[in-house]
This record gives structure tokens, sequence and C-alpha cells, in this order.
């Protein structure tokens, strides 16, 4: 397509650089509350940048209990324009270990095509495409507003498990009112594989504490004789999977939506090389439940994971004890249709049947839960979105996938009842979470030209057609 | 018996109590290597009391890699006189957690018949009455020295597992040499239940490593589809006993030295009383190996103990990864004749059988291990001992225990090559290892009895009779 959208992209390449190194160097690091002065700072940024954009209207939300938020809004000025809600986050990960690093993660640094730092694939670079694909969507159409009424809420705590978000969209609701949402943190299957996800898991979290003998015991004096939390521990854990790796929760897969053939045919589709994704994740080996994919594991079946497991002596050396206390943290990524609070009485049941005696249990979660979100495929929202990323990448399939990841995705749908759909550009190897995060520039310029044909995209489709099934 | 010896003990209490109130204001703890100053201000203090009370020669035996002993030898001076070897230690625990004990571990307290301080029992207490017993032995025989040649070889690295005692023993040999070795640092079924250990424990520890990918990854993004290491832990551990409390290592059970009808008698006429070992224990319940009663699970069978696991995750909150890395630390505490470095191979065996695809495991061992130690009942070495706790104890029978900790005293015995019986007067509750360490002071008297009475047995018993079995 000559209609100076790319062209536009590479000449203001440098742009977008310039934003990325000055972004990257603020720590926002929302779980840690030393750096919530950088949290804020980062908000701020993001706001003049916006403003900078030509926003007309920027708002720093911090006036509820999280922390601070971004809403920018700039109107199309076309009576039938529709509104798309832009979803991203600018808070970013802890960096521990910081030993592993490779670069500074507060130091953006340029690699050929990548850029290393701490933000730069989640979330900050995919925010930022957003800004340059904008500027282009304008140059392109000539206007001097955008297509369709383009508003942004971009959180500061997602990193942190989105905590007040909920009380946000509630306080919010009427100003976040769209007829789309875009969400703008997530990612493609491979560079030359462009993707869209279709579903986001669920998640629930808890901490099971047990507890034995109200102090640690001498392992010679009393050991064999009395039970012990840590083995205790130990075997609740080896009782979550049975041998096929199916989670053996009571209830546990009662409400989950299985793959249908269609589906399973689709997946079956994405070049999923598990090769590649041991090398990514530098496993040795794949496991999981059996009969499903790599892919469909991921995406598309709940999980029961060992996040922490602590108990009894942790130091170097031998302290030979019956320990008195232990604990394991545990997350369960959700699917749909499961409900995230039968799922936790599920998780209260087993720890129950699995506690001996001489040993108690106590659960303590980590709020309500998550639901899994699920996109429908072939709406118009859909279609439109995989047309302008299919431009992006010069006319390839866009094929659908699944995000085993979970976030606030489904509450904000629910809040403001329209359709939701995925615009990312992230890569399996980013290292998002982990030492050396990075983010491939050309896949930042490709988001920029799909969001810019978007805009157009919906603004043709039209308000109602937007909302169609 | 009015022989003088209870009355020279009575009136002598006080020189045991200012002796007790000096040393163990000294914090000797060998497992801390800012204490070991202490650990030699504990051993010049012994030394100093051994002189005091009479030893001719006391020697600080700091010359290998081990952190200070005392020996102290005092020849009888009788031609026939047997040889004893009095083994105890003067390094203690630490004292961690610090804000569990009610009153400060090194200001020893007294509080009617008990004195709570860190080593009280452990083994300070239990070193200072064979002082006063020795004076009272003096003062009931009229005479200058011992009736039998004595050797006090009092350790100062037990507490960290004794790892240079065999070197000790292998330098200082010829000075060792002894008829017969009393252990002083074990304890009694109860205050009224005088008894005598005649058997303990040895032992085996590990440190079992496992290691999944080479980075903790995000579990939305690989959960449910890579092997974590703190799952495949909690599996090894699970899978380590069935159902009865069988320990399911390979081999495990193959030397075992199963206990005979008689000793099985023996055990059950100790009034081994559950409810009062659970509150002891501080525990709910009762806990092991099917088919054994509690003393016999302590004292007369192997176990297989979790004193320590980890991996992943540790703080407040959640942090949704699977972890790279997961440990889980193992004691396996050994009776008669389990050979150590059979059960090592065994738990290799037991860990690569258990180390699931893609999880590479690595076992790091404390040391060789440590051998259990047997009393043979009914020897004269054996007779005399309980003949002379009996008169301690007003005459009442003293029954055979079992000891169900580990420590140097299997190595001693092969050095010495001579009999080897217990003389301890602990009491289960006396928290050892544990915060609010305590000592009951008239069992220390009562030990100071029975040991004074303890020489002229052996003296009357002579060299040949006292070596025979």
């Amino acid at each position: 397509m000559s209609d100076g959208i790319r062209d536009f992209i590479d000449e203001h390449r440098a742009d977008l650089l310039a934003d990325l190194d000055q972004w990257l160097r603020i720590p926002g690091i929302s779980a840690q509350p030393d750096r919530h002065g950088d949290v804020r700072r980062s908000a701020e940024w993001f706001a003049d940048a916006a403003r900078r954009t030509g926003f007309p209207t920027v708002e720093i939300w911090d006036d509820g209990a999280w922390l601070p938020a971004v809403y920018a809004e700039w109107p199309s000025g076309d009576a039938d324009a529709p509104t798309v809600l832009v979803y991203a986050h600018h808070d970013v990960q802890p960096v521990d270990p910081l030993e592993l690093w490779h670069t500074d993660p507060f130091d953006p640094t340029i690699d050929g095509d990548l850029l290393r730092a701490r933000g730069a694939s989640d979330d900050k670079g995919q925010l930022l495409f957003h800004l340059l694909g904008l500027r282009a969507h304008l140059a392109a159409t000539g206007r001097s507003t955008p297509a369709v009424n383009l508003k942004f809420i971009v959180e500061g705590e997602e990193e942190s498990g989105s905590p007040h978000f909920e009380e946000l969209l509630a306080k919010y609701r009427n100003r976040l009112a769209c007829d789309v949402v875009v969400v703008t943190d997530t990612g493609m299957v491979a560079a030359d594989v462009p993707s869209t996800v279709t579903g986001m898991r669920g998640m629930v979290a808890a901490t099971v504490h047990l507890h034995g003998p109200d102090l640690d015991l001498h392992s010679g004096v009393f050991g064999g004789a009395v039970p012990n939390p840590a083995a205790a521990v130990a075997r609740l854990v080896a009782a979550l999977h049975d041998e096929n790796g199916k989670v053996q929760v009571p209830g546990f897969y009662d409400d989950v939506l299985e793959l249908t053939d269609a589906e399973r045919e689709l997946f079956a589709r994405v070049p999923d090389d598990d090769s590649e994704f041991l090398k990514v994740a530098q496993s040795r080996a794949l496991h999981g439940e059996d009969g499903y994919s790599t892919l469909e594991r991921l995406g598309a079946r709940p999980t029961a994971e060992v996040n922490g497991i602590g108990g009894g002596y942790q130091g170097a050396g031998h302290k030979t004890i019956v320990p008195s206390d232990a604990f394991v943290k545990l997350s369960f990524r959700l699917v749909a249709d499961q409900d995230p609070s039968k799922i936790i009485k599920g998780v209260e049941q087993f720890v129950s049947q699995h506690t001996p005696d001489g040993i108690t249990a106590s659960v303590e979660w980590e709020g309500a839960g998550v639901r899994a979100c699920i996109v429908p495929l072939g709406t118009p929202a859909y279609t439109r979105l995989t047309d302008a990323i299919s431009a992006a990448f010069d006319g390839a399939a866009v094929l659908p996938t699944r995000e085993g990841g979970s976030g606030p995705e489904a509450g904000l749908q629910l809040a403001v009842a329209a359709p939701l759909v995925f615009l990312g550009v992230g890569l399996p190897d980013d290292q998002i979470h982990a030492p050396n995060e990075k983010v491939t520039l050309s896949m930042l310029f490709k988001g920029a030209e799909a969001a810019a044909r978007l805009w157009s995209g919906y603004a043709a489709l039209g308000k109602d057609a937007l909302r169609s099934a």
C-alpha cells in the first residue's frame, strides 16, 4: 500500500527511539514502594508525550488508592465515529536478580534490531508505537483529529496484579465508555508470523501455610515420630496433579470450555515450534497435561503451578530439625468458563483433604481472582484488526492464538460492555518479567503501522457494525 | 547409703551453681564463626575449672583444624586401676530465633529447680556435675586421687556435627586409650524414671538441588508446559515414604538390626507417655512408621526427615513464576547395622529415579555420615553404670532406652576399642537446640552422685572385667 503510512513511520523512527530512550530510564516498579515516586514520574512522562502528540485531554488519575494512571482522550469530531479505548500499562516488573542482567535495566541499549531495557516490551515500547502510529494515521489521512474517538487508559499497577483497577473502572466508567477495547500488552507467535491473542487465562493465587509442631524440633530427638509440615506440604503439592498432568482439585474441569475441533485445527496451523519454545524457556523438556499441544496447554487449558515453596532451614550446610512451619505459593491459571470463586472453594477443599493429622492448614488468597477472557473469531471488530495487522505484515495471514497469562482485561470488558481485541507485538523471547528484557524494534514499527490502519478501518466500519457480533 | 557422697554434694550445691553461672555466660557457639573467640574462652574456662578440681594434666588441644577441645587427665596411682574416658562437649547451639527466648540465653536464670540458659543441659551442666561428683568421690573415699585413671575429652565442635573429631581421634589416639568410655551428653526418660541410653542413631544428611529452566519463567506465559522444579522436589519428597511410613530409598532396611522380642519387651516397660511426648514436642499428633511405638520409632528405627525445603518466590504476596531452582535438605537417621555409605548410594539412586525429564538433580552430602552405636545390655560396664545410677535414684530400676539423635560416639568407640556407656541426666523437655533451653538442677546433683559412685564401682571391678562382654 502506498498510502504513506509506512513511509511516515520509516521517516520518524528516530522519534520512537528517542521516546523509548527517555521513558525506559524511569524505573517505575509498582511492586516496590520505594519506586512509587518513579511510577509517578513515569505517568507524568507519558502524559506529556500524549499532549505533545496532540491529545487535547490528558489527565493523571491518582485520586483513588491506586498508583497514578494516565487517561488521554482525542475526539474525532465526526458524528458517527466509533469510540476506541486503548488499554496498556506504564509500570514495570522488578529487576531482581540484577546480577543476571548483561546491561543496566534502566539504561536502554540498542543492539541491531533489539532494544534491551526493563519495560522495553512490557509495556512501554508497545504504548509508544501507538503514539507514532497515531501521527502516521493523521498524516496519511490528512486529518487534524483521528478518524475515531480515541481514548487511552494507561494503568500504573498492572505488574502488581492491578489490585485497584476494578475500583478505577467503577469510578471512571462513564469516561471510559467505548465501542471497542484494543488491548496493547501481548505478543505474536514470531517476527514473521503475525498473530493476535483471542483469549487470556484467568487466575487465582494463594499461599497455603502448614503448621506442625509449635517449635522447630531436633530431628534426632523427635524425627520419625511427629508429623513434619515440610513433608506434608510436599505431599500436598505432589497430589495436585495425577500422572497425566490433570489437576486434582475437586471440580477443577467442570466448567472448562473444551476446544472445538475447528479451534484445534486453527491452533495446529500456528507454527508451534516446540524446540524454539524450549530454547526461549531455557528448559530441557516439555511437561504438562497429556493430550494437548504446547500452545493448547498454554492458551486453552487451566493449570496449577507452584510459584514458591519453603519451610525449615534454608541456609548453608545442615540444621537437623523437624520444622514448625512450611508454605507453598500456588497459582491456578483459568480458562473460559471457569469461575474463580468455584475454583477457590475447590482448592480449599483439596487442601483440607490433604492436610494430615497434627498439621493445621490456612489458605491466604490474593484477592478474588480474575476470570479468563475470550475474543470470538470473525466479528467485525476482529476482522478489521486482522486486516490492519496483515497489511503491516505485507499481507501475511494473521493467526489467532491464546495468551497463557492473565490480566485485568476480563474486568475491563465487563465494565465497558464492548468487544475487545488484542493488538500487541511482543515476541516470545522478549524475556518480560525476567532479566535482559528486550523488544524487537521492527515489531514496534509494524505495530505502529497496524494501529494507524486500524483507526481508519474502525471508522469506515462505523459504530454499530463495530459492536455487532 | 550413708557413705557421705550425697551429703557432700548437698553441702556443695552452691559450687556447681556458681560454676554454671560463670560458664553459661560464655556464648561458645561453634556454628557461628564470629563466636569462635567465645568457643576458645569456653575451653579455657573449663580447663581452669578442671585444674581447680585437681586434675594434674589439663591441655587445650587446638593444634588441628578443629576449634579448641579440652583434655584433662588424673591418674589413680593404683597399679590395676582401669582407665575411664569421659566424653562431653563445651560448645553450644545457636540461639536463633532470639525473640522466642523468655530470658537472655546467656544470662543464666534460676527458677526453682530449673536453670535456663543456652548450654544448661546440652552440655555444660552435665560436664559440671562431673567435677562436683569427682570431688564427692575423693571426699567419700578419703583419696587424694580418683580410684580410676580419669580422662576427659571435651569437644568444641559437637554442635556443628563434630567435623574434625575423627582427625582429633586419629592424632591423639594414644592419649585417649581407655578401658571404658562414659558419654555424658544424653538424658533420661523422666525425673523419676532413671534410665540410660543403649543406642544412638547414626545419620547421613544431604541437600538435593533440582534445576529446571535456566531462568525464572512467567507462569502465565510458560506455566503448564514446562517442568517445574518446585513441583518436582515436592513429588520427590512425597515419594520418600509409602503410606505406612516406610522409607522408599532402595535397600534402606536391608541391614537394619530388627528389635528382638526381649528388647521390645524392655522398651515397652519404659513409661512412654505419648501425651507427654506430644506436649514436649508441641505437636498435635504422632506420625511415623506403622507397627512401632514412639520410643521404638525414635530409638530403633531409621527415618527420612525433611529439614528444609525451598524454591521460587519466598516473599509476601505473589510472584507468578515457574522457578528455575528448588532444593530440599534431607537427613536420614540410621540404626545398627546400617552402613552410611550404602545409604548414601541408595539415596542417590532414589533421587535419580525421581528426577523427571527436563530437571537436573545434584546431591550435596554433609560429610560421609555417622554410624549408629549400640550398648549391649548386661555387660559388667553396663551393670556397674546402672547400679551407680540406681543408687543416686534411691534404688529405682534403671531402664534402657535409645537415643534418636546422632553424635561422634560411634567413631569414638571405634577409635578406642573399648566398651561405651551413657551417663546423662537431661530431660525430654530441656528444649536443647531450641529457645529457652533449661536444665533441672536436681538431675545434675543426681548425676554427680552417680558419677561419684561409678568411679568406685569401676575400680572395684578392675580393668579386665570392665572390658569383658
